[in-house]
């Protein structure tokens, strides 16, 4: 027989691309896995995944929210809260027995769209939060924001003349979902001198650039607070983005999955564009992506998240359920974490001061951690850094000498891969270099998270290695 | 703006079809709410979900299985191993102690492949299963079996010449996938008069067909014990499918989720096709499916399975890494759902008797029901029903009579889709119709599940209304 070789396979699956758990990470596991020899040669003692968003990982610090860890616990084994009666506070056990109620085992599929009962908690939160009404009906809970926007991308695209516009910098899923299913990226620039802001303008021309070309943009991805910019929408900018939709006819594919992680609340604030769209009664086609992965509640591994859709007919809401209906159900664990996340403990409800006391916590080092990372890295030689807002990440812009770009081509990397590398090689550090999002000719950035504890060693290590950098290869 | 419409969408989108959870499905769930109203008119107190394998729905009666709850309970909150130390037997409380060491928060994005540490457990599951060697950087968790199936099958289509062979009847899944992809469906049929067997020159027929039609086949998917059939393979046809796989260069999917629910285990047992590719040293690329959502185990909620590969290459592995790379990581409820599906509690464990007898009733249960629902449907006039040896489903055949066809054409209906459809109305049994697995041409058939409590109750219900609909169209 033939082998199956790589050029066998579907086209599109070798142009997808995803930095975030790409090279780097994978050698970062590596030197997990060696750290645990005893005479391993390596220059460092641990290995800091600073690539990816992934708050409680080990070796991070960011402890799941005791309430939401609670109720699932009675979920996965109801009889606990009669064999162990006084361990549990009297709300969760009521939380527990109502969801178990609507759910009946957490071990069977569900609705395909998600529990009605959580999908009308979320319409609820959504109602708190905008002061707009929200449909349980419109709302579909799904495996993780990703899960949302992949189905979305797919639907939409129809190959080989359609596009979706995608802000660069992005965060890799967009463009590895585009790839996949043989749909154009159309890049639009956000503006590092202004704080990565987002122009309407810039965006404008991009879609101009797809007529000319032959190419129909579908769908505009905003993704606020930015990834991995940080960076956060004012209302009005977010209204002109509304209006731009209309006038082009475009999806607005809203990535709000941030919306919880503030660091500078006094000046920058969340607004959701369904609160934006509801009040400027605009019929522009929204989907607004939701996520327990990141904001205080940090539960990535449970794969929990909803999208909801704002001015979509009947007809293409049932293609939408008829299509998760495929993948049967998202995940019962990820759904009743949207529970915790969209009710949380109320002022006088047993488990409130915990709750309190664990979510003021989780933002507040994060602000402090970010603000420090920032102004350390901005003090760098060569290094400029805006100190992001919003999100959980750094995007510095570094600058390479032409020797460090020379020495990166010759070992076949980009310059900011290479420059990546050598910080993974020297301090066990993992960052993803900017070409993984995206950034301008001859610009050169790298993203790492604001998750790390013991903040002076680790901006300590990379101010030691960017010196010596600097060093080896000139400013 | 223009509005955004179904024509505006990917036109494979329109393709798919999923009648598990179709029509019928959303039918059913409208009467569950109207029966919540005193005053609904409706014909029964009840609707029974019979259209879909998800053993642990309210009002069916396969409770989960303790350990694996009790495992996740304490991986949930595993303080609770110190707060109610006498709850726990030790087994299980040193089991999510392992785990926790090797995974840390369930809260965290794993490696995107599954936890390496229920990677290892897997293999050596699938090696005390087959005397051959399992390798864990073949293995991939994932979501559900479907997670997986979708992956694979998105990544071998080549639109828009490439197919892949799908038995009928089939587990929907496969063309719903097919369809999203543009991948085409190549059928062959199985033997109802002997048992739903799979004959090795249908197969060969089908290849033969599609290069005439200039189709490049690309796999064969096998389902095994089969969905909705029930059959199993014997040890010799599934030695010639892989010297059929090897003759024309095929992949090889093996979807064998259901390989622990046997019901006539005296005669009819399960070889995976892992064992006869090493037992023959085939060189076949092989994809194994299996899942947590049925066996005993049945935890559809959780969303857990794997696949394993076999025969392929390092280069396509880091693909399909790349490709669960993008989607970060399954549910860690899932992988720790397999853990327990793969390392159940051995005899001597604290938790073995209760396990043990669990896991033996819920097989014992599963037997009985499905022999006597499939003697009682088979003694109906125009039914008959081969005893499915495995799986959770009768898949009967129903003759319908000219004056019911010409009724069903009348209201736009299949006519195993009337019948279905008459069936919900009357008794409140949601089942699903033969036409959503595919069926010779002139045939009817319906799959049910044999979960319901009640067997008596149930089928009675059965039989009444076939000979009611007999009475009202004819024989």
């Amino acid at each position: 027989m033939r082998p199956l070789t790589v050029e066998s396979l579907n086209p599109s699956i070798s142009q997808v691309q995803y930095a975030v758990r790409g090279e780097l990470a994978i050698k970062a596991e590596v030197y997990r896995e060696q750290l645990k020899q005893t005479d391993n040669n390596l220059p460092f003692d641990k290995v800091i995944s600073s690539n990816i968003g992934n708050p409680q990982q080990k070796g991070l610090d960011q402890p799941p929210i005791t309430f939401t860890r609670q109720v699932a616990a009675l979920m996965e084994w109801p009889m606990l809260a009669d064999l162990a009666p006084n361990v549990f506070p009297r709300d969760v056990v009521a939380r527990a027995k109502e969801l178990s109620e609507e759910i009946g085992s957490i071990g069977a599929y569900s609705h395909s769209q998600g529990v009605p009962f959580i999908r009308k908690s979320v319409a609820q939160f959504i109602e708190d939060r905008d002061g707009f009404p929200s449909d349980p009906g419109h709302i579909f809970l799904t495996g993780g924001a990703s899960a949302g926007v992949s189905l979305l991308i797919s639907m939409l695209i129809t190959p080989p003349t359609s596009g979706i516009l995608i802000p660069i910098p992005q965060y890799p899923l967009y463009t590895a979902t585009l790839a996949q299913h043989n749909g154009v990226v159309l890049p639009y620039h956000l503006d590092e001198a202004s704080g990565w802001s987002t122009s309407v303008e810039s965006i404008e021309a991009a879609v101009e650039k797809a007529h000319t070309e032959g190419i129909t943009p579908k769908a505009l991805v905003i993704i606020n607070p930015g990834n991995p910019t940080g960076a956060l929408l004012d209302e009005s900018t977010q209204v002109k983005l509304v209006h731009l939709c209309e006038k082009y006819s475009l999806v607005l594919l809203a990535d709000e999955v941030y919306q919880a992680n503030l660091h500078q609340p006094e000046s920058h604030s969340f607004t959701s564009f369904k609160k934006v769209v509801a009040q400027t009664r605009s019929p522009v086609p929204l989907v607004s992506f939701h996520s327990i992965s990141k904001g205080v509640s940090g539960e990535c591994g449970r794969r929990g998240g909803y999208f909801e859709c704002t001015n979509f007919s009947e007809e293409i809401l049932a293609l939408i359920y008829k299509m998760v209906s495929v993948g049967l159900c998202p995940p019962l664990s990820g759904q009743i974490g949207v529970d915790s996340m969209v009710r949380p403990p109320k002022p006088g409800d047993e488990s409130y001061e915990l709750w309190k006391k664990e979510t003021d916590t989780i933002h507040e080092v994060l602000r402090t951690r970010t603000r420090t990372m920032s102004a350390r890295l901005n003090a760098l030689p060569g290094v400029s850094c805006v100190d992001s807002p919003g999100a959980l990440y750094l995007y510095p812009q570094i600058q390479l000498s032409k020797s460090a770009q020379d020495a990166a081509r010759a070992a076949g990397k980009e310059p900011d891969a290479f420059y990546a590398l050598e910080l993974l090689d020297e301090t066990g550090i993992c960052v993803v270099p900017g070409s993984g999002f995206g950034q301008k000719e001859g610009e050169w950035h790298y993203r790492l998270t604001c998750l790390c504890p013991g903040v002076d060693e680790y901006v300590g290590k990379l101010e030691n290695f960017h010196r010596g950098f600097i060093e080896r290869y000139g400013a």
